[in-house]
């Protein structure tokens, strides 16, 4: 406990990160006064709401956090979560929608951002008896990923590898002081203890883009990352990414529709090669698994069900480095031959230039595809980067040990969007579904423990002890390449020794594993249900949309 | 038999036809001239088309077809297609890329246009060692249209609903002269007996629109209908159909957002209750059946999993004249009366005009609605429209007893585009699925039959005896209400007498019939583990996309 507070305050005090702070805030200044004709009151709306705040403790707080340039939204950024400030200090002026701070005798409200890994499995733990919460993200339900290149080739639904947050957490749907709002957070302002909101809508609101805000006593920062597409040229508007439900439904269609196009008449030999080459770049679990799983789908239903153009389509890998780089050398190398037997062509290349229908690689090599999903990583989204908030290296959002985000108060982060600060000495950690669900169990708990302890509210926490601080073990990874294998390293880290294993073996316990940590009940059996289905009567092709 | 020739030559000979299809061919004459300069050839690209014909029988048939201006699709709405028929006579131009007439030798090629409830039936019964098919739809798969209703809700999966059409006639995957193309018809020259089609694509095909022709031994038309909108201004822009899958998706989408909007912070009561009020046009079984799933969604899953705006969600039900006009008064009453309990106002109202966010009644009534179904029923579509063919009344193509179009040679037509010709004295049939797949079942023993007698070749089967007519029989009809309930009318007709019951009893008998009905047993598993994890989990509501 003592060594807690003492990794804490050390942060607090890193002399470093207090400089570069500073000398941030004053870039930020410049860069406002920049901005000044755009907003004209702003530097006197931030002043005044400095010294308006009620009670000494929020005064104390703003003036220190502001002092050190961490105001966590820059305003020139985000316009009108300037203006709702500043209306907020003009007593004439209709207050924005939202929710506002919770009163004395009212329930602490903890705000999550995300329904992703991290964010899910804080909800799951949530004491509703302590706390009202209010989930913010633009889905509606956590996406099982590790299932999802599944669904491209109809193996499973999408149904059955997504799961409505309203059944993770009840409350959220139930509880009369807690929300689901189908939103993007784009502002934060830890001063007031608010963020700011945009719906996801189509037309339906009074006015568009309708914008809100929230007030919260803890906030919980699990927004995920965004797939890196290292600065390439048209990768955004050619390839197809694999994170969300309706990128593998985009998959599918595109799949089934160019298998059915090259069956026109008059397509050229070269034109149907062209539309049946499925090109994957980056050779990661994501990019292999959907290798596999189009390889399977393929031999069994694409013979069977498209034998005119059977022969034409190709699964291309491509990978700068070696594929499955975190894994044992052992299981990369069966990995790699059995996917080459499975007709997966594995190729070394760096991707320069994407063109709607190829791409041309470092080495000059153009590559005709049809269909192209791109699975190089996650960095930091927009959103993120966006945030004046500590960074740790990488671009995340800078944690310590507690997941806490130092020199600001309530403030948490975890999950993909996080990684500890240089200062903790600990090295982020990858972006992995395994980590987000460790940190979301071990902050809920903390969440729990410090509410029960009447540490909920905004601002009581701030000398309570969280515990233990958050270390992560990893427990191993898997991946499956197709045809009733997967490689299972149960290894720790790449460079520790342990039990690894591949093939049909380590398949069945892929399926079990993921079976068993499917969420509810409900989409288990439909998982099942999908497996026994596509066993008995192969995958359906029905292309909808 | 004699008497099939006699009704056959009747119908042929009808003067009033001839006379005014004389007519019309002068109209389009006139019209033609007019297009004179967009297609300088046109008319010597006709004469010569009409005097390059290898055989005399076809000749001979081009000439009397042309001689009653029945060449199907009127040119100068379909430029490319006479563009083809122009560039045929051209030696020196590059044919259209597309599938030529067969050879003798060859197998008879039937071509279907459609992938609905007659196309589907009428393809599943094709002996394809007799044929090769070809079928043509800008879907790649059939809709189990009674039970669409259910997917919009989430009592059922939207794969449990729709057939791969290569499942339902694998030779169309796997024949070597079979195909399945996705693209639409565009137009048909029933001189050269080819159809004109243009490939369904999204930027993948070498040059777009990809336009192709098929030419075919045996054109059945089953391309089916569109929904009326009456010309009422707005509908097309704010209203959802319910008749593809991709509707029910949508539907489902918008529900499901209006949902999660309506409880956004600083939404008034009057907007909560504008978004979520459900808004159905149409009291016939589509109308009635959705606003049955949609109150048994709101009671069970609203109310448990929106509980913050369950009482502001409403479904109204407008009608013109009664719902159910089809069904017996007292199962009408019995419907009535359910609706009302489950809470969906019956509203007696003809729509004017649809606006964004409300429609207008014909006496003035504003009615502001979240989500607006549109279901009154079907009508010919512009494919259908465009054609050049004899019409019955009301539009559609028009038919003798035998599913022939008269006058023009080897061409037949059948489900919601079709319709007995007046001279026939046949009443128009009702587009119901019942309909649509008898007919599908009768025309393929038909063509089974003079298949087996070399009568499957373009004109072949000119004096062949085509057996008995077809004759409909009703079979009843049947409509769930919600909340376990359904009404079954095993009546003949509207003023005949017969069975009716109401109630569970009925509902179980149109749950068991659908489920037996269904196509595949793949599907029909489907359809009966959805039913009961629906009993037992509740709807599903995750918001993909």
């Amino acid at each position: 406990m003592a060594l807690a507070r003492v990794a804490r305050s050390g942060l607090r005090r890193s002399g470093g990160a207090t400089g570069s702070y500073t000398s941030e805030r004053n870039a930020l200044s410049e860069r406002v006064s920049d901005h000044k004709s755009f907003f004209p009151s702003l530097e006197k709306g931030n002043v005044h709401n400095n010294f308006t705040c009620p009670s000494t403790t929020r005064r104390l707080n703003h003036t220190s956090f502001w002092s050190r340039g961490i105001r966590t939204t820059p305003h020139y950024q985000f316009p009108l979560a300037e203006r709702i400030v500043e209306s907020e200090s003009e007593q004439d002026e209709p207050r924005r929608p939202g929710l506002e701070a919770t009163k004395s005798g009212e329930k602490p409200r903890v705000v999550v951002l995300g329904t992703g890994w991290a964010a899910c499995r804080f909800l799951k733990g949530l004491d509703t008896r302590i706390y009202d919460v209010v989930c913010i993200s633009p889905r509606n339900h956590m996406v099982f990923t590790p299932l999802l290149a599944s669904t491209c080739v109809g193996t499973l639904e999408f149904r059955s590898v997504s799961e409505p947050v309203s059944r993770i957490q009840s409350a959220l749907a139930t509880s009369p002081n807690s929300y689901f709002y189908l939103a993007s957070c784009t502002g934060i302002d830890t001063n007031n203890h608010e963020v700011y909101c945009k719906a996801t809508s189509s037309g339906g609101l009074p006015h568009e883009p309708y914008q809100f805000k929230v007030a919260y006593d803890k906030l919980v920062i699990a927004a995920g990352a965004e797939p890196l597409t290292f600065g390439i040229k048209g990768v955004k508007e050619n390839a197809y990414f694999l994170r969300e439900v309706n990128h593998a439904q985009e998959i599918r269609k595109k799949l089934l529709l160019n298998l059915m196009l090259s069956e026109n008449p008059g397509i050229s030999e070269e034109e149907k090669k062209r539309l049946l080459h499925c090109v994957i770049i980056g050779g990661g679990p994501t990019g292999v698994e959907f290798s596999g799983e189009l390889s399977d789908f393929i031999m069994r239903d694409v013979h069977e069900r498209y034998s005119h153009v059977k022969d034409y389509i190709k699964v291309t890998l491509i990978e700068a480095n070696e594929i499955l780089s975190s894994f044992d050398v052992g299981l990369r190398q069966y990995a790699t031959n059995h996917l080459r037997k499975s007709g997966v062509q594995l190729m070394r290349g760096v991707v320069k230039e994407v063109h709607p229908k190829k791409i041309i690689l470092s080495d000059g090599t153009d590559v005709p595809y049809g269909l192209l999903v791109w699975s190089t990583g996650v960095g930091p989204s927009e959103f993120i980067k966006s945030l004046n908030l500590p960074k740790s290296p990488g671009g995340r959002i800078g944690i310590d040990q507690w997941l806490r985000v130092p020199s600001v108060e309530d403030v948490f982060a975890l999950g993909d969007c996080a990684g500890f600060l240089e200062q903790t000495g600990k090295p982020v950690l990858p972006a992995l579904a395994q980590v987000a669900e460790r940190q979301g169990k071990y902050l809920v708990e903390v969440f729990n423990r410090i509410g029960k302890q009447d540490g909920g509210k905004a601002f009581s926490a701030k000398d309570m002890s969280l515990g233990d601080p958050f270390v992560y073990k990893h427990l191993g990874s898997m991946a499956s390449v197709g045809r009733y294998k997967a490689l299972v390293d149960l290894r720790q880290s790449k460079d520790a020794q342990g039990i690894t294993h591949a093939g049909y073996a380590s398949w069945l316990i892929w399926r079990s594993a993921y079976l068993t940590r499917v969420i509810s009940w409900r989409n288990r059996f439909y998982v099942a249900v999908n497996w026994a289905t596509t066993l008995v009567f192969g995958r359906d092709d029905s292309r909808i949309g």
